[in-house]
């Protein structure tokens, strides 16, 4: 399994390269006492442990992971705040026609409470049918407008204003171990918005075949990232 | 000076906060030879021009400058992509019901060329009164939209997905002059976006008169960052 | 108070500018919020816990802190291996001659347990004297030997080679409250090494003067960095 | 080639994990146009000369290059100061013992001219004896001083400050093709250390074998990294 389809049939992430091993963050890590396992065991998952749970984030970084991902602006925007350990290349609405592609909501959600202490619950089949309706319907009115506007003539870049966030984008993504525990942490959250917690459970996913390990210190830590 | 409109009445840019002056560079870099100037003249115009020339970049780092920002989402997605240096807090379509603030372009753009040699020409005024007209109408039938889903229960977060890319947002933007230069390197290029081109503009001038020798010897560079 | 005397007399730190309140840091929160608050009180207290204890990190970037610094080498080493949200310039050897400024020991200690759960205790006086007297013979004859080096035409770079990792340098740091509190989470743990645990009490003092608040609300959860 | 000598038999730089190859730049480019290109070609490798030139630095850094490395400390000293795309794990002088290996010069330098612009020219082979002589001398009677501090019982990290700056030390540093370029430039420059020179020159010989094309590409820009 390298791609997992995310929100069917436009969105998805693959894990396009990998590189480096649980033992890999352990050697590392061993290299402050100029040590080396030549492979894991026992002894090596206790290290991860550690690692983890003492915020030793440093050798978790000399890995290599690289996603390819199609996703809505929405979610897109939210997720390239990430800034540290994060590489980023996407398609450009400037230079290429966006395909007519939206991400239109299989339910729709209710949200209670205050800042700081949301609860989201499953609206209506009403509700989710009228938020289907609707954000279908401004797709079709947005697209049409911008295919109008440039097949009079109008720069991509400026046309392209008029699309909704919820029109599907696609991006490199590059990051290692510790980076990306980081947006677990965040993403993977019930406190993180649905739609990126569907893409950061499809990373975890892939990430996990990677690094079996490390992936299982970090659960055993409560997804709190070192 | 202190807040730039840059696009009058919805777009702007101010700087809420400054630490650092030139002789402040210049002391940075001159702790390298353990020692400081007490003034700012001559000489240490020169030592600005040579950190600049020679890509010595860090003694622009000690300072700190503040924006309040409100601008297009399309912008602030260019924006966002600058990692390094750069520190911000947004505006949430989670949080807060959006305002009707849409970006309506003044004029339309041609562009030609091919990838990498873009050139871009001004429209016909009948091309910039469709563009401004179908940005307006979408917004509004959008806007509409989303207000309709909020009346519904439909939480704020799923809603907003109907709202196209030249919705407002407003956030906090801080940097260094070292990350803003960076930035304004690239985004005040005639090969940047318009619309990014003129908040980098603004960003230019109010840090200027902040920092008027550096600001000097960065346009001597041809605007080439350390 | 703006410096401290860490190891008198060569070692200190200071804080040569800041910028940036408690209150900034909630104002740049509550921009999620379209919200902004006038002055500091309870309501603002219970934000800056909150953010800390979720850890929601981005709004305690939005300031600055400059700190000039005095330390022994094998301080610097591991203070300039915190790479994100701090930089530095420091006095170098390759163009100054450096004074003979060296760290000396005021009491030896002893390291028992093993790797990742190491104990530190006080050593005899007598350890203590041999400690600081062999710290004080080394320094000297490497210093006689550097500047014999440079007396006979050798490059300052080269003479300094032989000089102890216990010599003094000199370095600017700046950082935002964000970085300086995982610095401060691992270099104020009674993990950390010694030394570095003096600076790192030294910096934590003069910060909590100039956002209070913010670090009081550090302290309340445990000196976890958000 | 996966192991170059750079000052033998001490100091050395072996390439132990690569990620990515040329081509991958090049799609990572591409990715703004939706586009992918199969193999890499003569517009492939244009792509990769206009990516350098315009200093659109993202598509490089979709790639992974673990090193593991044995300097001098007065090197590591000026190498850590690389924060951005770097990440480190270095041995530790607090908890194993050092080995007894120093860096001892083949011959001298004489440093003339001003701040800014130094010349180094060889000494003369007594000067360079001289040298080689004291940084042994040095290094004998301060490790010799060190092993009988750690026979007395005092803790490694305490008895290790006695250790000159030309003591050897060992860690991993994994970096992508933008940040290497950054270090490239820096560091082969005239201007670098010739130590460090040394370094960055057996990096590039191994990057070169991994990267060839954009290897070329970066020395056709004059080794401004994009």
């Amino acid at each position: 399994m390298s791609k997992i389809e995310v929100f069917p049939p436009n969105g998805w992430v693959a894990i396009e390269a990998h590189n480096g091993t649980d033992l890999d963050v352990v050697n590392a890590a061993k290299v402050s006492f100029a040590k080396q396992s030549e492979e894991f065991g026992f002894e090596e998952e206790r290290i991860l442990e550690f690692l983890i749970r003492e915020k030793h984030g440093s050798p978790f970084e000399h890995n290599f992971l690289k996603f390819h991902v199609r996703a809505p602006i929405f979610v897109v925007r939210e997720w390239h705040r990430h800034r540290i350990g994060f590489s980023y290349n996407e398609e450009s609405g400037r230079y290429v026609e966006l395909r007519p592609d939206f991400y239109i909501p299989q339910g729709a959600r209710i949200q209670t409470g205050r800042p700081g202490s949301y609860t989201f619950e499953d609206a209506s089949p009403e509700q989710g049918e009228m938020l289907a309706a609707a954000a279908q319907l401004q797709a079709d009115t947005a697209y049409n407008s911008y295919k109008e506007l440039m097949q009079a003539g109008i720069a991509k870049g400026q046309a392209r204003i008029v699309l909704p966030l919820n029109t599907y984008t696609e991006f490199y993504c590059s990051c290692n171990a510790r980076s990306l525990m980081n947006f677990l942490h965040l993403r993977m959250s019930p406190h993180a918005m649905y739609e990126i917690r569907c893409y950061a459970e499809a990373m975890h996913k892939l990430w996990e075949q990677a690094m079996p390990a490390t992936a299982k210190a970090f659960k055993a830590n409560g997804f709190v990232a070192p």
